[in-house]
């Protein structure tokens, strides 16, 4: 059966959503530039994203497969996030969207303007 | 100043929310393919999405410029939408997006039996 994130029962459907996802953008962009990384260090680079986002976004990274969580046995306890080689091949098209964001911001800006005198 | 998705204040965040999204992803893909689409057969064609969902992320996407809106004058009264020049640049970096998930989804799935058999 061919994956199709058209059907809504399709799991591709599913992944999609979490990968389009704006924390997974972010999270994803940074362990792909800064390699291994904790929690803490990530929290203060994901400006305004809570604990609780945190927590939850890296752990279905973790399940999907894509960053490995790797706990150092020491106290007090340390543990760092990173990309696997699955979680690496998403980083392209991750920042494909991050690059079109920021490059079409001023015509989307002015599209709005227009849009909203238009509808005053 | 420089747009940047990883402050919390600039918009280009809440323009990256909104491309990634789902349904967005899903719309522009059709809308890329089909070229001008009545709103009930775009309701069709992305299976399970409310008309309600619909009509929000359509407006958004007009709203940003990325989508055209044309009605024309007759009875009963016919709607169409289409993408524009923005809208249709936006097409590389989301079907980027869903073939990477359609691709992706087989080891994603192992991946995701490996953490639940670890978990339980």
């Amino acid at each position: 059966m061919p994956w199709d994130p058209y059907d809504r029962n399709c799991p591709s459907r599913r992944l999609l959503d979490r990968i389009g996802d704006r924390w997974t953008v972010l999270i994803v962009g940074i362990l792909a530039e800064e390699g291994p990384i904790r929690f803490g260090e990530l929290a203060r680079r994901v400006d305004g994203i809570s604990q609780k986002m945190l927590t939850q976004t890296l752990r279905n990274l973790e399940r999907d497969g894509l960053v490995r969580r790797t706990l150092y046995p020491q106290v007090p306890r340390r543990v760092e996030y990173e990309l696997t080689d699955s979680g690496t091949s998403l980083r392209g098209p991750l920042r494909a969207l991050e690059e079109w964001a920021v490059e079409h911001m001023g015509p989307v800006s002015a599209a709005q303007a227009a849009y909203d005198e238009a509808s005053a």
